[in-house]
């Protein structure tokens, strides 16, 4: 385990608000905040529990939204207010990952800087954190650094990276460089991407020298470094300044046309938990391989989530279903078909009653 | 049709709370005060519907729970305060049937009485209505009258009826002499009863002359006699004296020992939906016969019943379920175990938390 390293700073990216979960997984339950792996923590939590060998609460930021900054604050008691960036409107990834650095460099210039989502699970925490250590390795020769996970299935989902040679000096042991990011790919490319060995999937998690992520940031998005800059000179500015910052991802904007680019393969049962089959798979379950506070009664292989109020939630003779409650609304779908909640999102807007999907 | 007739009095037995509804069906939320078959009345609201032809509101009663007295006279806005009958405690149907006749007594000696369940459903009105005015002239020749219901299966849940010879007098046309009351059948036996064509069921619907019930009473139940003279002394002691009446029901304690029964065969569409799969059956449903306010995508046969607060509830890719939603519960079941509820009743009470359930 790495010490606690007083240069080390972990921001978190909190910001989501998709729906894939829904009827949760809107703006007021996004995914981040919600236990979906079972017991009271949220994936935000887990995410603050993980990091916690690498630095101390007080060098963790997390950038989440506005509208849900005081649940995010109130599931982190740990982590200092003013570590909470709430962006008044999300601008994608370039300029959340700008304004951490940017806010960091003010306190540290000589800052290193984990950026991490809220909202994944992870197997191996060990084999994890010996990752991480080697991409902070990496991140300290320079180089702009990512994790790549080694994929098990031709995935067209994800953006891959295409690994190039190995790194110079001993102190980047296990990182290679990266050659380029690519897009989702159609599902012939991707399984010519597994086949070959030499892409990872991109799992949107970066490693720097803030300094470093700063010039990268002058260099390829120059306006969003403008406004960084006039940020910093007067932060009560946010609402204003915020919404005019270029909306680009931080691979798009400034990963793919960076020069020093580093790549850590990993390998520690990484899931982004993207549906409730996913989450079920990751869940404790009990001998019927049932997941969720409910009664179950005579069938297996439930996922039953509850985002509500207290309910006793009874499951008789049904199997493989996912049984979801939230304050106003309850889904049920059988486990296969959990990405289908789209279906209801989409009848709900034709129906032109889209605030029950927001 | 009947006119409306001022001797004719209906009292409506509303005091039920059992658990075969459960999430509802409970102490707060009784069969008879549901919406069980679509729309927004509950099937107290229905019955009530049904004897408008027979009688006016201010000759309606009501039987019911002191604890669900409020809500009962909420839903029966045309039914006056002082005939919302609330039972402190629940002594089965003799009790019930007699305070009301003695009530009805105190206002009109000739009146006579139409005794229905809450919780029934009648397919073809007209001919309820026939077999009513058919009961109702039988009563008004003196004898204790019930409706039996033709038989449509060898059900070993209701109580039966034989059927013995004509009445005298034309005036009780399609009625018969009522043999004897039998209780719930074994199965060989319902089968017996059912092809024989001589067994009706017992539906629990009574009718007769105020005067003839007060006199059946009177003789063979003297205790219930004697309590209900002293209630009509001082009903300011009903707390007291309700609980001490006898707890037995009308057909133990007054039908099976008297000696003028008549019975009229009724065929009318009756079910006392006693399961969701029944509530299922008779309630609206769409082209893919679903039923309930939800959103279906890809399934039928379902039956969605949401008697808490408003919530969007989606079924996507499953068919044949009840999905039963309250203030404190939520049951997913497939309809055609939807008897099965009482397990849930049982893990419930098993698990020592018995107030999930009342």
């Amino acid at each position: 385990m790495t010490d606690v390293d007083s240069k080390t700073y972990v921001v978190i990216m909190a910001g989501g608000a998709g729906t894939r979960f829904w009827p949760a997984s809107r703006s007021k339950l996004p995914k981040q905040l919600l236990p979906l792996l079972g017991g009271d923590k949220s994936m935000l939590e887990h995410t603050v529990s993980r990091i916690a060998a690498l630095t101390a609460p007080e060098r963790v930021f997390v950038v989440t939204g506005e509208s849900i900054g005081d649940a995010t604050a109130a599931v982190l008691k740990d982590v200092p207010q003013a570590n909470i960036l709430r962006e008044p409107i999300g601008r994608n990834t370039a300029p959340c990952v700008g304004w951490a650095t940017w806010k960091i460099l003010q306190r540290d210039p000589e800052a290193r800087i984990v950026v991490l989502p809220s909202d994944q699970h992870i197997e191996n925490h060990a084999a994890f954190v010996l990752c991480l250590q080697q991409a902070l390795a990496a991140a300290d020769s320079g180089y702009l650094t990512t994790l790549g996970i080694l994929p098990t299935r031709p995935e067209t989902g994800y953006g891959y990276i295409e690994l190039g040679g190995s790194l110079e000096g001993s102190a980047a042991s296990g990182a290679r460089l990266g050659k380029r990011f690519v897009e989702k790919p159609s599902k012939v490319v991707a399984e010519q991407y597994l086949a070959s060995g030499n892409y990872l999937w991109n799992a949107g998690m970066f490693f720097f020298r803030a300094r470093v992520m700063q010039a990268a940031i002058q260099e390829h998005l120059p306006d969003l470094a403008d406004g960084l800059d006039s940020l910093m000179r007067d932060e009560s500015k946010l609402a204003e300044v915020f919404p005019t910052l270029p909306s680009i991802s931080i691979d798009h904007g400034v990963m793919e046309k960076a020069s020093r680019i580093a790549v850590v393969p990993g390998d520690f049962g990484w899931s982004d938990v993207g549906s409730f089959l996913s989450a079920w798979e990751l869940a404790p379950k009990d001998a019927a391989q049932n997941s969720g506070e409910a009664l179950f009664i005579d069938g297996s292989g439930n996922y039953v989530a509850n985002f509500g109020s207290e309910k006793t939630i009874a499951l008789i003779g049904v199997s493989d279903l996912v049984v979801v409650h939230t304050e106003d609304a309850i889904l049920v779908v059988p486990r296969e078909r959990s990405q289908d909640v789209k279906l209801a999102i989409e009848k709900i807007r034709a129906a032109g009653d889209p605030k029950r999907v927001l």
